[in-house]
């Protein structure tokens, strides 16, 4: 462990966990053509107070420039590096179902550092049918792939009923972290990462939002809610 | 906005922003079938240090109690009601291609809280098509869908080039918070929210373990890291 640079300097893992919002809300920036932020703007863009953003970033060595703030892409390169995301990680898909389809096409995991590398079914009759430019694979060309492409990253596009035994098949081949998309909970073992996504998260902030404009807008009464309309 | 009893006891959006995180880890201990957990349980199992739990859910009036910890279906209640979910958000989703056929077939939407009303898509050709139970309709009947079913929340699954177009259209007929899956940037008129999904944020957290597990295999040389294998 101590030849981690980032273990030695302590990045918290709730910092960690907000890294890759930071990056998102740097790329937007950088997307409008924005070259320097605020730590109060960028803050605002990535949902967190900037007192917190300023401590998070200062685990970087990234301070920003008072009255000017951060230069957007210099913050988004020092991110992506303690990320590890400006080396290009092979990433696997299994499960070629709709969702299975729509991330295979995803453009932003090109963008992001991420380079799928194989798509793999359990389905025979999917087998080496093309999808967004890649054939989908059997099951047991796993081993070949961690060996020849270094794959360390799997994602499980499966159904519930067969994310374990999918799961199951990617660590025994030596995949270290998993991205589950299927709405159960997996085991494995000691060693192995599990990130677990939660597509209705982001439904979950926008309700919130949505009951306080409706108790906004009932307290205003009817006539002042149709003018806010 | 006196009205509103979370705007009233002043819970920040940081916190906010991490509730469906709590709710999601609280779902997981439910599942595994733990009725009670600990502040630092709850705290590992969503990636935020104990002392920010306790410091968030003391916001909802939430204190846990030493030496138990939080029920868990208690809290889960707690925080489901301050985000508005324990009453039925109706849902549509525009762009019926992969991903937006994954999203209607999706089935923890509806374990929390929201409810698919309507799936829609601008190419007439999949008008009447039944995608997970539900037919595909044509934009027009946005106004219909706001004024009979209390549509409140669009999600957009189209390709990058035709989002900004759905938007326009979702808050033209009084969508007043948009999930947006394109990767893009939306503009929205004040008053509407926006959040935006990038599938690669999980994987981004993954790749920052892997690069550690990497660096720390390195370290330890050749011999040990086949053990540790």
């Amino acid at each position: 462990m101590t030849a981690d640079p980032s273990a030695r300097r302590g990045i918290p893992d709730a910092t960690v966990a907000r890294l890759p919002e930071y990056l998102r809300a740097l790329t937007g920036f950088a997307e409008r053509g924005i070259t320097s932020v605020s730590s109060e703007e960028l803050a605002a863009a990535s949902g967190v107070r900037s007192a917190k953003l300023r401590k998070d970033l200062s685990h970087l060595g990234s301070y920003g420039v008072r009255g000017v703030g951060y230069e957007v892409d210099h913050l988004a390169y020092q991110i992506s590096r303690e990320l590890g995301l400006t080396q290009d990680w092979p990433v696997a898909i299994v499960g070629m179902g709709n969702l299975g389809h729509a991330l295979a096409a995803y453009s932003g995991f090109a963008t992001r550092g991420f380079r799928v590398v194989a798509l793999l079914d359990q389905d025979e009759a999917l087998h080496g049918q093309q999808i967004a430019g890649l054939p989908v694979r059997p099951m047991d060309t796993l081993d070949a792939l961690v060996a020849e492409e270094g794959l360390a990253i799997g994602v499980i596009a499966t159904p519930a009923g067969s994310a374990q035994d999918v799961c199951d098949q990617l660590v025994a081949a030596g995949v270290s972290s998993i991205l589950n998309f299927a709405p159960c909970v997996l085991v494995v073992p000691d060693g192995v990462d599990v990130r677990k996504v939660d597509l209705s998260t982001e439904l979950q902030i926008l309700a919130f939002h949505e009951q306080r404009k409706a108790l906004a807008s009932a307290a205003l009464g009817p006539v002042a809610k149709g003018v806010a309309k």
